[in-house]
C-alpha cells in the first residue's frame, strides 16, 4: 500500500518531514567545522531536555541497548552488585544484560502492571549496610506494560537511606514526552534513543552522565571501547568525534531538540499527557481498562490495553496490520495476549489518535468483541475538544 | 505545527512519499534520452488512465484552468458558439472564460445540486439544426457541490440528435478517481490536472483530445502559442517538448500511473466509491444530507455537506482548521455557507477518513450543532469494516 | 547512472537541497493562512530581486514562455505593432509568438552573436512618429548565443526619441544571476521563470509589471484567462489565487531568494561573472572563441563556445553525454553545429566548473580537435585560484 | 554554502540520490512483514557483496568500530592471544581495542606505507606451537595509508602452518569497492560499515561470520549483549531483530545493494579501479608518489600523498576546505603533515573525481608548492578518456 497511515506502535514514532528532511543531509566532512556545527548544538539541546546542567550528555551510533550497555559498562566492574525490579520485558532484559556482563543483580520480582516497587527498594538498600549496591537501575517507563515509575521516590529512598549508590534510569520511552528531571531527581545515568519522543529513526543512543557516574570511570572494570566514555569526552573536547558520526541524525536530533525546546519541555510533557488521555477515555468507553495498576502508573506514552476474559491482543495487531495496515503492539512475556499496546508518544494530533481509536474499535467489532463502534473514539473526541489548547499555544 | 494531518480539501490531494520522491529528482537534460525515458511512458500511461486509444496527450506546465483554456484555444474561434450548463462554480468558471475568448456561449441555468441536464441539452443540440454549437462543454464532477454529470448520456444526446458539435468535458476531479472513458463516451477533449487523482502537487495540465478535437486545430483562429497543441504535437514527434518541461512533475506523473494501473482504474473508481460511501453514511449518521440531489449525482471525489438551518458551513472549515490544523472546502458562490466540502479523492486509508470525519464532529459540537459525537464515525467504521476489500487485493 | 554529475545545460540549472527540500512539501490548503505565509513573502523578495518598487509581481504556474504570452497578451491588441531584434532563437521564438497572437512585428534582423541592435532601434523609434509602436521587446540574454543585450541602452533610445512605447524585457535567463533593475532601467514587463537562476525545477513563469503596463490591461484585447494579470491582482489583494497553485514552487521560490538576498544581488551577479570568466579564460586557453562578437556582449550564465573550423558543436554534446554522463547544450538555429554551450548559472562552485571544463576538453580530445589536455582547465584554475573571495564572504 | 561539492574523503562517501530517498522513508513496523521484506533481502545482498555462501551476516547500528568489537567479543576471552600488525592508523585502533579488551596481542611492528607483513605473519604462526594464537586480525585496507593488504596470502600463511587460528578481517574501506573474497580466501570475520563502498549514511556495522567463527561464540567470554551475535540469529531465524532496527539505513543497504550486484562486484571494483588509477597518474603528473610503498599495496579507495619536503598536507586540507569549500583527508598518526589523503570510494564519476584533482592543484598553487596548474588533471583526463568503459556497460 502507497497510502500511509500513522503508526501506534511505542516506537520508531511518527517522523515529521522537517526532521526527516533534517535526517536526510549529503555527506560532509566529520572532520570539518561544520560537523561542530551539527554537533555541539545538538548536545546542549539534549542537555536542556534531559533537564540537567551538570551531567554531560554522549550520543553513540547505535540504539537504547546500547545506551543501557553502555550504562553500566563505563561504571561498574564483574560482580558489582546492582538492585533493580522486574516488571515488564524492557526491565527484564536491563536485568539479563548485567548478568550476562556477571554483574550480580539484586531483583525485586514485581507484578507487570506495577512499577518499581518503592518500598522494597528502601527495603533493600537499608538492608544493604555494607554498601555493595554499585547501582539502582529503574526503567522509567515500562514499554511492555504502560507503567510510569516514580524515579524522584527511589531518589528520595536513596537519600533516606544515606545509600551512595548511583541511580540509573531507562528513560527510552519516558525521555522527551513525559517528565524527566535529570538534575533534580538525581540521576545519574539517563539513558534514552532517537526513535521515541525525539521523533527520529532508530540509530541513536543517548545518555547524560552526572559528575559522580563519570567519576566511576576510571574504576569500572567491564571492557569497552565503542562505548566507552572516556573516548567520547576527548574527542568532544577536541570538536571531534571518536570514530564516524551518524551526521545524519545528529542533525535531525539538533533540529528536533529545536522544536521541543522551542515548545517547552513542559508544554510537550502535557501535549503527551493530553493525547493519552483522550486515549485513556476510549478505552474506558469500550468497557476495558490499561494494565497499569493505578492512575499514578499511566504512562502518556504507551498504552497497554487489557483486553476482555477469553479474547486474545495479539489477533487484533494482526488483523489492524493485516486488514487496515495499521501497526499496533502486541502484549509481551507474561502480559502476550492479555493486552494490545497503543503507543501515543512523538509527533501525534488529535486527528491521527482518533483514527487510531477508530481502527482498534473496527478490529474490536471484527473479532467479536463487546464493543459499539465510536464508544471509544466519542469518550476521546470528547475529551479532546473540550481540552484542546488555544491555536496560539498549539503553534509550536 | 510539525505535527502533520491529512487534507480533505478536494485538491490538492495527499500526496503518497513513493511519490513525492518521484517528482524530487535532481536536474536532468530535458534534451537528453533521459527525458524520453520519462516523458513518453507518461504519455502512454495517461492515454491507459483515459481510456483512450485513438486519442492524444498533452501535458503542459499549467493547471487545469490552463486546460480549459487549451481545450477551447486549440478548437474554436471567436464568434463560435458552445453550449453548456452553470450548477456551480467550476462550470461557472469555465463559462467565464468561453465568454472572456469571446465565444457565443449557450447557457443553461441548472440549480447548484444537479448535474447537466441532459433532457435541456439534448432540447437546446435539436433546437441547432445549423450546427451552429461548435462544442457542447462538461464538467464531469462540479467540485463545488459533488455532483456528478452524466457524460455519455450527453454523448447519447449528441447521438441521437445527429449534432456534430464536440464534446469536451472538464475531467478535473473525476479523472484517476472516477469512471471515466474517453473513447467509449466520445470525448473529444478531455482535461485534468495533476494534483487530484493522479495524487501529484499541482503544476500540469493533461490533456486528451480525439482525432476530431485535433482536426479542428488548424481552422482555429483563436490564439496561443504555450498552449498550442501543434508545437506540442511537433515536438514530441522529435522526442522533445516545445519549451522546457516540468520534469520532476513528469516524472512523479509517471510513477502515479505505474501504481494506478498496477491497481487497475477499475480498482482505483472502486476504492474511491468505498471511500465516499463510508463518508455518506457518516453524513447520514449526523441527520444532514449531500447537496447533490440525488444518489445518481453523488461524486465519489468530493462531498459538500448541507449544514443545518441556522448553520454556517464556513465557520466549520474555519474552526477546523484554526482549532485541530485539518482543512476542509468551504463552499462556494451560490452555496456559499450553506455547506462545507470534504475532499476524498487521492491517497486515502480508511484511518484517513475517520480521522478527517471524527475532527468534523468535534467541530459541529464546539459550534453547537445537533450531532451526537461519533454518530458520524460509526456509521463509516461500520460500512468500512463490512466493505473492505480482501488485503490481497488491497495490495496494489 | 546513478552516480551524478551536475549540469551544463543553459537551465534547468543545478539545484541546491535545500531548495530542492523546500519544493518538496506536504499538501497544504492553498486557501489557508499557511499559504499566505509562503506567497506573500515570495512576492515581496521577487520585487527585490527585480529591483522594482513600484512594479507588480505576477507568478503563474507555467514556464518562460508562458511569461512571454502573459506579457502581450494582456497589454496589447490584435494589429497592435511592437518592435524588437532577431539575434538568436529565444529571442526568434518570442516574434513568432507576437506574428501567431496577429502583433505587428516590427523586426531588425540581426547577425547571432551580436545583441539588441541600439542604433537601429533608435532610429526605427524615431521614425514611428504616429507612435503605433506599442512596445519594445527585448531578450536581455540570448540563450542561443551567450549574448547579453543594453537594456539600459534601450531605455535610453525610448527616452531620447519621447517615444511612449513600453520596454519588455526577457529575462529568462538573466535575471536573479546577472545585473538587472528594473525600475532604473525602466522596464515595464519583465520576465522570467523558475530553472535559471532561482535555482528551482521548471514551472514557474514570473514578471514583473510596471504602473504603466497594468495601466494597459483594460484596453488589451488579446483573449487571456489563465494568464490574466487582473484576476491574479483581484486574489493576491484577498490573500488567494485564482486558481491551484504550484504550493511547493513557490515555496522553493521564497526560499530561493532568503539564500538570494542573503548572499546580496551585487554579489550574486560577482559571482556569475567570477564563475563565467573561468569559463572564458579556459576558451581562451583552448584557442577558441566565444560565439559573443565583443567583451560588452558576454553573457555571464551561458557561453556559446564557437568550434573549430570542420568540426561540429553537436558532436561534442553527445559525446559528453553518451561518454561521461555529462549535460551541455547544442547550438540552435543559425548557429547549430557551429556552437556548444555551457551553461553556467545557478549553483555551481570552483569545483563544479572545472569539472565540466574538464569533461569538454576530453571530448575535443576524443573528437580530435587541437586541443592539450589540461590547458582550459589550467586558465581556469589560475583565475579561479586568483579571484576567490574571501570565506567569509562566501560564507551566504 | 548551499552550493554542493562532492566529497574526497577517504568515507563517508558520496550518496547517490536513489539510496538517499531509500534511507529516508516513513517509520514502519519493524515487527511487521514489511520489516522482513526489507531485511532479508538485505542480509542475502551482503552475502553476495562478502562473496560467501558458508558465512552468516550480521548487521548492527553501529559503526565498523562496533563492528571490531563485535568480531572480537563475539569469538575470544581475556588472555587469549591475537595476532595482527600495525602499519595505520586503524591497525592501531584495533589493536587499542584488543588490548582494552584485555587480550594479549602479539604486535609486529610494521613501517606505514606497507601492509600486512606476509613472511613476518607467517614466522610467528609457525613459532606458536601450542596455537595459543587463537586470531590473526588484518586490515584489508588501511584508510591512513592508502594500503591493501594481502588477505589471500595471511589465508596461505595460515595454511602453510596449518595453524587453527580464525582470520579476522577489517574490511570498512576495502568491501563493497575492492575486490573481496570472505569464502576463497578464508575470512573467518569481515567487517564493515555503511558509509564506505555502500554509499550509505553512517550507522551500520556489516559483518560476515565463517562456520568456524559462529562455533567460538559459545566458548568466548568476553561479555556482549548490544553486540551478541546469539540474540541476532535466534531473531533473524523468527525474522526479527532483537532490538529496535535502523529500518531506513536497512532499506538503503537493500537498494545499494540492489545497483552494486545489477553493476557485478567485478564491476564494481574495476570501476573502484579506473578512478583510483587517474588519481595516481595526476599524483604522478605532479611529481609526487603515494605513501602505499609499491603498486602491489595501492589501494583502490584511498590514495595518501605524500607531500613534498617541507610542505604539509595538514595545510592543503585546510585550504581546501575554507576556500573551495571540498573535503580531502589529513595525514594521522606516522604520516601527520607527511601526506593528505584523497577519498575516490564509492559513488564517484570521472567529472567529479577531476574536479577533486583540480582543485588540489589549486591548493598547491595556492601553497607555494612546486606544481603546474593543470598537470595532474591532464594526465587523470589522459586516462579516463582512453580507459572509459562502453556506455552500455556504465549503464549500470
Amino acid at each position: 500500500m502507497y497510502h500511509q497511515n500513522p503508526v501506534f506502535i511505542p516506537g520508531p514514532t511518527n517522523m515529521p518531514d522537517v526532521i526527516r528532511k533534517a535526517c536526510d543531509i549529503a555527506t560532509l566532512d566529520h572532520r570539518s567545522a561544520a560537523f561542530g556545527g551539527i554537533f555541539a548544538p545538538a548536545v546542549a539541546s539534549v542537555k536542556k531536555v534531559l533537564a540537567t546542567e551538570t551531567g554531560e550528555v554522549f550520543i553513540f551510533p547505535s540504539t537504547g541497548t546500547g545506551g543501557w550497555e553502555a550504562a553500566i559498562s563505563n561504571t561498574l566492574s564483574p560482580g558489582d552488585t546492582v538492585l533493580t525490579a522486574r516488571f515488564g520485558m524492557f526491565s527484564h532484559r536491563w536485568i539479563d544484560m548485567c548478568q550476562r556482563h556477571r554483574l550480580n543483580v539484586q531483583v525485586i520480582e514485581t507484578h507487570w502492571g506495577q512499577g518499581a516497587p518503592l518500598g522494597q527498594l528502601e527495603a533493600a538498600l537499608k538492608a544493604d549496610r555494607d554498601h555493595m549496591i554499585k547501582a539502582v537501575l529503574a526503567t522509567h517507563n515500562e514499554t511492555a506494560t504502560g507503567v510510569r515509575s516514580d524515579i524522584a521516590g527511589i531518589r528520595r529512598a536513596l537519600d533516606r537511606t544515606n545509600h551512595p549508590a548511583m541511580l540509573f534510569v531507562d528513560g527510552v520511552s519516558s525521555i522527551a514526552s513525559m517528565e524527566f528531571r535529570m538534575d533534580d531527581w538525581g540521576v545519574d545515568i539517563a539513558v534514552t534513543g532517537s526513535q521515541k519522543g525525539f521523533m527520529l529513526p532508530a540509530g541513536l543512543a543517548i545518555l547524560g552522565a552526572s559528575p559522580k557516574a563519570l567519576a566511576a570511570m576510571d574504576e569500572a572494570k567491564l571492557p569497552r571501547t565503542f562505548f566507552d566514555f572516556r573516548d567520547m569526552r576527548k574527542s568532544y573536547a577536541a570538536g571531534g568525534y571518536p570514530y564516524t558520526p551518524a551526521v545524519g541524525l545528529l542533525n535531525g536530533l539538533k533540529v528536533s531538540c529545536d522544536h521541543l525546546l522551542a515548545e517547552g519541555m513542559e508544554s510537550v510533557w502535557a501535549r503527551h499527557y493530553r493525547i493519552a488521555e483522550g486515549v485513556r477515555r476510549a478505552i474506558a468507553g469500550w468497557g476495558l481498562r490499561p494494565c497499569a495498576a493505578s492512575p499514578d502508573l499511566y504512562s502518556d506514552t504507551v498504552t497497554a490495553v487489557v483486553v476482555p476474559e477469553g479474547c486474545n491482543g495479539t489477533d487484533l495487531v494482526k488483523l489492524a496490520a493485516q486488514k487496515y495496515d495499521m501497526a499496533f503492539g502486541v502484549g509481551l512475556g507474561d502480559v502476550a495476549g492479555k493486552v494490545f499496546r497503543i503507543g501515543h508518544l512523538g509527533s501525534l494530533t488529535d486527528a491521527m489518535m482518533l483514527s487510531g481509536l477508530a481502527v482498534a474499535e473496527m478490529c474490536m467489532a471484527d473479532l467479536g468483541w463487546k464493543v459499539a463502534l465510536g464508544s471509544g473514539v466519542a469518550a476521546a473526541q470528547d475529551y479532546y475538544r473540550t481540552s484542546a489548547v488555544e491555536p496560539a499555544k498549539a503553534a509550536a
